[in-house]
């Protein structure tokens, strides 16, 4: 197999660099440091921060984070309580951006608002939760690096994001996977009811203009790997192009049985510690010059899935 | 319709900002800059440097980019003009990091290389062209808001690049819809037969580890906007998921009337540096909170269609 990776590279120009990297020297893989990882290194997701989106092709498990957009995770678990969400689409894929998805009679050029699906108990309109006031309880893990966009950068909660010291903000950062809440002009218009996931490059000029809330943990290619839409921004031009949301279940409302058995490595754990530094410095067959650096978006918190307890007996 | 774009924000806990972002400070957008762009900003690829690659879903256009990989360049042109990429395949797509197209009888798990397409008059192996020794004649247009994996960064012809000053060195950079040459472990195992192109977040730690050699003008979405593939590294674990590519043609060797009415623009003019001034600032009824800067993959040289030029009568 010809594979891009795994595999040795001589920078050209550098041939006084060994023409194979030295085993003994080579930077542990992620799946060798996982391995040795520790289970308190891990946590379960609260079932109430997470959400299980059904999807034709599959499922995808969203992650919702409070304590940077409490108000906005409060009103999207009543939505999903309340299966606000069962039956709308999957209506904007824009290459390098986001998809999105939404009531899609929201999205047809003169809007018929009698045709919106009702709210129910939700908010229709929200306070703006783009920065908060940084607390010192929250966890933080610096990346050491830098950032173009922001003065400090790091993880808190699994999250990527950012902080200014000059003025004691914090804010979730536009990675990829990232799930934010569309809205109109007024930026209270955000409710939602409409969501996005980050698809391309960090769109970080998006950061503190509009309302993170989440990270997609589980089934990225159900949104990613799917056609882009050929109107303005991307938007589907044809019904029919939408793709359908079957449900969005929050997982405190689905049975213990039905819910998903994963876990999250921890963002302040020494594993993950471990993968920034293997990440930083990889050398081995095939990256033989380590670039020595790890941007923000470059890395996230891993996923597994455990296998279910034992029943007692 | 709900865009997430074009819209305002006030940041929360920042509400000393102006409700309404004032008409007469907000940036220009990109559509209005171009507007009013000079026709000596724009360029005509050489069509000896254009790739059409015909996907059942549409054409790709990939521009080579030799001034940085000269043998790796003259080698694809080799292979296209031979026609050797008629009927292979896209037969890897890996989430979040390339999508990848080959020989797919090489990447079996024994590979009878008996069953491999011959190369023909082009090279097997190709010393590695991953950096080179910075030129002056090349054209530079820096970016200033630096970067996390390299002293400077910026563009040259219209890639994004990035240099050391310290040791003269410059390379091409991994940003979305780049593309580079698969190789195995031997680092002069690439020779084109194999490519590859970003579909996520900047893999940058591949620079200087293997060889970009162009990037993706048109068409995207066809190698973006693709189920991923299921095994190891998003290799299509089936033989009937692979995307076949039905030609590969080089620009020069197509009758006039077919090749691309395209022009790039030149990441040296005005108004691409008006591009990079517009995102840096962004300010208008969405985006409240300007970044203030931009990262390298951030910004990409703008392609345009140019209507076909009136016959003389």
């Amino acid at each position: 197999m010809r594979h891009l990776l795994h595999a040795l590279a001589v920078a050209a120009f550098a041939l006084t660099l060994p023409a194979h990297a030295d085993p003994a020297k080579a930077t542990p893989t992620p799946k060798e440091l996982l391995a040795k990882s520790k289970s308190a290194e891990w946590r379960t997701p609260d079932p109430q921060n997470l959400l299980y989106m059904q999807l034709p092709q599959g499922r995808v498990l969203i992650e919702l984070a409070p304590d940077f957009a409490p108000l906005h995770a409060a009103n999207i678990r009543l939505l999903a309580h309340e299966h606000y969400y069962d039956g709308l689409a999957i209506v904007r894929v824009q290459d390098n951006f986001v998809t999105q998805w939404d009531d899609p009679a929201g999205d047809e050029e003169h809007v018929d608002t009698s045709k919106l699906r009702p709210l129910g108990s939700a908010a229709t309109t929200l306070a703006p939760e783009y920065t908060r006031a940084w607390d010192p309880k929250l966890p933080w893990t610096a990346l050491p690096d830098g950032d173009v966009y922001a003065p400090q950068v790091g993880f808190s909660e699994g999250f990527p994001a950012a902080r200014n010291p000059a003025d004691g903000q914090a804010w979730l950062a536009h990675c990829y996977g990232m799930v934010g809440v569309g809205r109109d002009i007024d930026p209270r218009s955000g409710n939602g009811s409409a969501l996005y996931a980050v698809i391309g490059q960090a769109p970080r000029a998006l950061d503190r203009n509009i309302a993170l809330v989440g990270r997609v943990l589980q089934g990225m290619q159900y949104l990613s790997g799917i056609p882009r839409g050929t109107g303005p921004l991307g938007f589907y031009e044809k019904p029919e192009q939408r793709i359908v949301i079957q449900s969005v279940r929050l997982g405190s409302d689905l049975p213990t049985a039905q819910r998903a058995k994963i876990e999250v490595l921890r963002t302040d754990s020494a594993t993950f510690a471990a993968l920034v530094e293997a990440k930083r410095q990889r050398r081995d067959d095939f990256y033989t010059v380590p670039a020595g650096r790890l941007d923000l978006c470059g890395i996230s918190a891993p996923v597994r899935e455990v296998a279910a307890a034992e029943p007692a007996h």
